[in-house]
């Protein structure tokens, strides 16, 4: 009997990223809706569909995760590099993002979504300002993400004045909730910028609605000296004596720990999401990856926004966090390519809460899977598919892209977005920012 | 009236890299025989030309300087990661570089420079067995080089004994004489390979022939040691005793330098390649590249071979030298930008002794350049160019490239070399390669 269904992907080696990390030579992947729906081998002769992809002995692997960014500071790429942090934050970040409104920031997140695509990601956590628009742009696009308003002690240019952030955040979970594609968190920026207060009812909002806590943890030694001084106790103790510590809280970048706090981490489910190559422009420091991996923290790989990177490149990001920590603690074995890959599919989908949903290729997921192309010197030969994609692939080599069962990318050609108009709307607010500077 | 040339490239940004690191907007370049004839601004309408390129609002910018590969390693990509160096060497690459021939290695270089054009380096420099080998894949692809058999302390599957290292180099310098693209250095392999004799023999061998010396330097710790226990001296110590520091002597890697080291090779201009992505992954260490700069020595940057990186983008390895020093120093102004793209350009090219002919584009030098197509949102919107190419840009954003006046790639299509019989043929030898391994 011959079975029908939507998509056939066939002809390319399958990187499943299951628990057994099972790769399948000459695979086919059937998808039907939204799903995956068979995973086989050889050829697809009992499956039909409309649209078939041959990848042309490339690889195919789940999409992969960002799992931290601030999609919309695309806008902000280039802008200000090689600066001390107080300078770039007050003389370029704060004084543009004030001035910021939603249309900036749907423009600013569709030129991300359109890089992360096409580089790769299918499903991104954004924490930025006028999230509702984060949330529209993903839904235009079709891309799968997690995303929440920043809030702060400080009025915002969006909901205005600090008390009204978790109004906008819970209405922002209820108009979204159940929605295919796009999730909401609540997210507190960190605890410099955060009171007690503030963060208690976060943690709150989201125990209520059973969403996530996200939140900057640790992330520079200048924090670590402010809580410290504060409240006489790390970032993490701090959190703990809140009653924020738990299995939904998702931590972003976590650079400077003592080993207590991996402890408490790896005690309570906390998920970490790693971003190397912002931490390193930034000097922040070396996060401790191999200490929590070997502690079975559950530890994601974000691009941090594209004002400290400066791409959205999960490949690149892949590349940097498998050579950064060999050479910090001089031992070639650490971080090896395989953790890095699963850091990027189904660790990151575990750490956002969407290991059901995506992260890895199995029947009964949501069909959310890229194509590389392997016809290119630098992926040439191939003696092991994962050593490729952490150590010699960039974002570029991936061919086609499918999300929740839809193609969103085909030889390259962004099918739900228009490329052209997206980049000249972006040029055009860089002159509004350029003028904003002025 | 209207001048004829052979090529005018147009429309486009100008990274010139010369002394003032001139930028020029909307500029020309035009190009005659092997040269750089003219540079301009607006229309280049008092030329005429048989060949137009429009760079399409693009960038301009010198070919990149590849400063250490052992190019033919690109047939050993992926085929070994993650192990510790000696197992990493006794297990795989030496077992399988002692069964290497000629072919092997043209077949490998022609590979590693079909990826080279392709990621925009338009130099580079190579150590390897069978170079004759090199340089003539270099010739046939047009590619500007500096090759060098490497030598060492035990027979060759090259040259054979030992004594014949040398000869065998010497006929390579007379016969690659006053080539316009191949050039050719002494290379022997390093302080722990080579004896104290053949080394102050491969120095006079350079001296007489008056050609770059070239020799990893201070690579691993293990290098460190072992230089210490025979000879009571640091690696640069060591060479300056036997007489091989000057100007001519190129030192790959100097990861692991005494302060006075750095004192030394400033005060006698040796040149440095660095090689971060390589010293990352096999956990080497970290270069002093701050304090390099800070006391003006030369210094290139490069991939190293394909089995310790594992690809041959210099814009890569340009993101990774600007950061990684960063996060080492945790000081995020160290290494910027335009200091990292000096060294894959004019930096790079001094290195080589090539400033005359390459590295920068002015009037009078040999014509390679590259053009960067910017019309992808990972390079939108643009601010500053120099930020683009370092921490924004990959390979494959190269569009066209010119070498010595040769227009080698145009869209991204190879035109000296046949990338699909480059590619059957690197598979056809990754298969040889795993049955000398099975």
């Amino acid at each position: 009997m011959i079975q029908q269904v939507d998509i056939i992907i066939k002809n390319g080696t399958i990187l499943t990223m299951d628990t057994q990390n099972a790769i399948l030579e000459n695979g086919f992947l059937c998808l039907r809706g939204d799903s995956i729906f068979h995973i086989g081998v050889g050829d697809p002769a009992s499956f039909k569909a409309a649209k078939i992809i041959d990848a042309r002995g490339g690889l195919i692997l789940p999409g992969l995760v960002n799992g931290h960014t601030h999609a919309a500071m695309s806008l902000f790429r280039g802008l200000a590099d090689d600066l001390p942090l107080q300078v770039w934050l007050n003389n370029y970040i704060f004084p543009v993002e004030s001035r910021m409104d939603a249309e900036f920031v749907y423009t600013g997140t569709l030129l991300a979504i359109a890089e992360m695509i096409m580089s790769g990601t299918t499903t991104f956590c954004d924490m930025y300002l006028f999230e509702e628009e984060v949330a529209k742009a993903a839904r235009k696009a079709g891309v799968r993400c997690l995303v929440g308003e920043v809030l702060y002690d400080f009025p915002s240019p969006n909901y205005g004045p600090v008390e009204k952030g978790l109004e906008y955040t819970e209405s922002l979970i209820q108009k979204w909730q159940n929605h295919p594609i796009v999730s909401i968190a609540v997210e507190p920026h960190s605890l410099f910028t955060c009171s007690p207060e503030l963060l208690i009812a976060s943690n709150e909002l989201a125990l209520k609605h059973n969403v996530p806590l996200i939140i900057h943890v640790a992330e520079t030694l200048n924090e670590i000296a402010e809580i410290k001084e504060k409240y006489a106790k790390t970032p993490v103790e701090h959190l703990d004596s809140l009653g924020l510590i738990g299995p939904h809280l998702i931590a972003d970048h976590c650079v400077h720990l003592e080993e207590s706090d991996i402890e408490t981490m790896a005690a309570y489910g906390v998920k970490v999401i790693h971003n190397p190559e912002s931490n390193m422009k930034l000097a922040s420091g070396i996060a401790p990856v191999p200490e929590m991996l070997a502690r079975g923290v559950t530890m994601g790989l974000g691009t941090d926004g594209c004002a400290s990177n400066n791409n959205l490149d999960l490949f690149a990001e892949m590349d940097m966090a498998a050579k950064l920590h060999k050479v910090h603690t001089m031992d070639p074995t650490v971080v090896d390519a395989l953790s890095v890959l699963r850091m990027a599919t189904i660790e990151g989908a575990k750490a956002l809460g969407f290991e059901e949903i995506t992260g890895s290729l199995e029947v009964g997921k949501r069909a959310d899977a890229i194509v590389i192309d392997i016809h290119k010197p630098h992926l040439t030969p191939m003696y092991n598919a994962t050593s490729h994609l952490v150590y010699a692939a960039s974002g570029s080599d991936v061919r086609h892209s499918i999300i929740n069962g839809q193609l969103v990318m085909e030889d390259r050609k962004l099918l739900t977005l228009d490329l052209a108009e997206i980049i000249a709307r972006a040029r055009e607010k860089s002159v509004q920012v350029r003028s904003w500077l002025a």
